[in-house]
């Protein structure tokens, strides 16, 4: 899977998201997304722990040499694969609990975060992917290279941005306010 | 693992209790005595997901080969170990959630039951490695061999066995109440 | 109920798949579908523990002596089938808790898991009939007869081709990514 | 079981209070004291849903002509008990949620009080054994022979020595607090 | 509220619903058509603790002096109605929990069955209030008047024909089965 | 802020009704509903915890200084708003925990309720934000000015108008009730 | 009850503690001693909903006439007495959760915080009722009297006393992590 | 604070541990033990959010500038440090549920994983400092200083250290076993 996983022409991933199946992608591609806003070069796909434990072994273990930093990891139920890639690469894992059905994520909460003394999940909130992009983010920016460096900066702005839109919202609000409720 | 896991002299084992420390095993013992009131040969290791991924699923791909008709499996918290042995096995595999000092084992029953579609765990209840033992034991009782047909005939005598306690005990409380409530 | 519960002219049911209401029928119909891919003779049928509870008693009673050797039952809310069935019966019992309209299928779960030491239900995930046939599939495999042989087969092909499903899905997937998110 | 269940000498028994196991009677005693103190003749037995499932069911059917008007069963865990019990009586049952050591009687609460439509259970709190005696007093209160009569009557005089109970608390800590806070 | 809540020209009623607001109905309707089915006079009314807490506790105080020999509340939420009214009568108090818009009624359930030792109430399921009118027939039928043995005798063919309707259903799916899968 | 958050022309408002964000606002509005009410004047807007820390730091900070006498916060998750609010300034702060996508706004009532000793919130339901109003009102109304004297007196109309509501309610259902069941 | 609850001699209270038992006091009295802190006039008294409904009732419709600013009361299980109180009184009642035996204060919360729209309750966390004193102080610092004056002086001083512990804590720690881990 | 959280002599931290007060330091000192034992400089300190907000928002504004690469914090119900500082630094923060008396640490997971969309939290396990100070390892070990390669060496050999005590479990448990349970 090494090869064909890498974006030909494009610059190397440095973050891996991975998820159990496509039907988790609706919920994943935000993670997609805030790479892309910061630039960070990413790959995609499925690694399923319970279907191709095999290969998801072997992802894990192969991420750190092919130059990945960061693995974000979606699952839900008893949501396994972050911990499992957790327990065969050195690299962070970003875990993100994927709302199934029932129980509202729950049940992927608990088997993400919950994990032993020894093998550390990085846990988001329930569908929190958009921020499992961000945190995988934060997490190349520490870095000393080019990239963290611009990273860091990006994010400082990100933040900026984000207080700017909650005042617009207020500015918004205040004056819907001043119109009178219906 | 697979040769010094066998208890030499014995027969070979049928089943296969195994656990993600040796912390669980007071817990799982439990699993282990059961089989021993059915006769049903067994072997017990520690076998973690999370700090020997490659070992836990060699060990799941080669248990049906050295016989092992059924695998029994506790863990607590995140606990991966029952599914991800499933994964590998086409054995039926009995999850133990193991409870662990916070939240009662609610995340080791989660994570080992909330399985997605094609790998099934035969969960059992919090802490209940007896009842896996026994189930284990209901399981190998399904075949046609004579260890099968020795099992059923005991399963037969174990449950009219409870059946005799029960009726002892409320034979005592009759007599308890009869004398009056301190 | 013994007698026309049979399928005539079809081989013996192995598996008897029960369950309290109708209305849990089109949960519990995945469990019948996976057996049917395995090839494994089934009946189904309403066997209500609340409603009607000798007959509930005679069914578990009688099962292995009619040649079944597992028992799939689905139930809802405060779920008693499963484990009233496995107190009558030395079979196997796999229990399915079935979500009602309130609590997310969490009592049903709670009401069929935390059965008592001695009587133990194989318990899969809420909703997951279609993993209770496969979990009664591996356990009619650990068997000696044709039929176990056929089944476990089946089974390590069937986990095999789960793993070609979720390769499929991610060569899908990074082709996705690589045309771009929308 | 009906014979010697019945106090010889003693009149004959209008509540049944029955328990799983005799480890559930320093719970359910508390009922037979409630119902001590408002002489109510009761009498007291394991009475095991999974470890005697025939004689559960005869004790259910039995009950009503040997001149039981309430049952009040405890049980913990999958607590079946009750529910099973209410399936084959016509008379009103009131269910005890027994805790047991995980779960804080969570699961044993939801076991018995989520009954499907058409056999209700009169649930109490986790461990509510008084509150289940005096509930079947309440009920033996609706009647309209002498007992009831008397038993009514002594329901309003307990309610004025609750509330007087009360008031003498209320004294005494407002006489601590004007002694001033330690 | 005593005099217009009796139905002029009907018999006495002998069970009260009451419920915090008629939003409660749809789900409190449940109770009436249990009793009206049983033949047992009842009263509807909306008495709610927390809008008018002095009528409910005259409603509560005047219940067993106007004949009534059971009380049916449902509340949901922080739901104190039966709590309340179990504080002032005698009488036998069910409660049933309404689901409300969030916690799926896991905050009535508790505010219901987690009573204090002296004041019970025979708590439901979750939205159960046709088994909220089953069991108070079920205490009515306690009684030794000509209405308790009507209710008996009734109860009795009640439970024969929830057993009919679940032999018809076994029936209908054995059919189906038979017919082959979709 | 302090500028444009008053209404000019209008009186100074002593209640600041704030948010996390504008998604908030169809919740929250029923506390500024409740206030209009009762004729307290009000301000709202958006503050957030986690996008404006420094804001709204300095919002909690200048809001006696204003002339706010309660603040109402609504939030939702990781709810801090109303817990940050209450280290800052000295006034007492109502939380309105808001319901998001899953959880059923669990999590945000604990993120709100579970305060350290020393820096309370005074937390309504899930979503309440009506009675977040209410109790605001209810405090404004604890002072000794024209405005508490006004506000007391209101409650208590408002209080006995919930009562006829509630009686019009029971009118209408027993009315309902006397023509029959559908 | 309004006459022997005031300390004779001492400031007429405007803060009345109150709980359901004196059971409930080790809990409570640390609102006592908040208020204490703040030289604030308390009254404390054992009014229980389910014991003493009636005198409940008085003492909420009467505490704003005895000059009650502020009611706070704990209570546990369903707990009824705040929402009760709230019902009866224009003044913002304060509700304490107190946890009992079982489910950690779960049920107590949710029966005093999710109160219907109409009648709020100002809730603390689980055994909070330090938090529930300071809340009253705050509450009562809202006023233009000179308690109110002097209660909110000293909160602003607390609140920096707050600061300095935490300080000081900080100091101590940096200085054990300097000395090295054990 | 900035100038005496340094530990003079020492390389300048890289880590900074934060906690709500010390009585958290007995859990979080995990952190910093695993810290020592991959040689990463850490500082550790109490800043409080609700004691002392203007100097924990410092804290996280001033830590990036400081040198310091990323943040542990933990904290204990209404779990607010882990979120703010998140939201004032762009480093990465990892956030540790600590459990307090009551709820088992849900109240604290919950308020520290569900953050909103834009200010990530990396949450570990209720109680689970020593997997936030491996963590933070982790993320440090992503960097391309001298630092970094050692602690990824350091990774590596950990994780086969883990696996090598697994290993000995396993044969002391199997040992065990051999020489027959007690």
């Amino acid at each position: 899977m090494t090869a064909d996983t890498e974006m030909v022409g494009a610059p190397a991933p440095v973050v891996g998201i991975v998820m159990g199946s496509d039907s988790d992608w609706p919920v994943m591609r935000e993670a997609a997304r805030a790479l892309e806003e910061f630039d960070i070069p990413y790959e995609a796909d499925v690694v399923s722990a319970h279907r191709m434990p095999g290969e998801m072994i072997a992802y894990g273990q192969g991420a750190a040499a092919r130059g990945l930093r960061v693995l974000v990891a979606g699952a839900g139920g008893a949501a396994h694969l972050p911990g499992m890639l957790a327990s065969v690469t050195p690299l962070p894992v970003v875990g993100v609990p994927v709302p199934l059905k029932y129980l509202d994520g729950m049940d992927s909460l608990l088997s993400i975060v919950q994990m032993p003394a020894g093998v550390p999940v990085a846990t988001v909130s329930i569908g929190g992917a958009r921020n499992a992009g961000l945190l995988a983010a934060r997490i190349v920016g520490t870095g000393s290279d080019e990239l963290a460096g611009d990273v860091r900066e990006q994010m400082v702005a990100f933040q900026a941005e984000l207080r700017d839109q909650a005042h617009a919202k207020g500015v918004k609000l205040r004056d819907e306010v001043a119109r009178g409720l219906d």
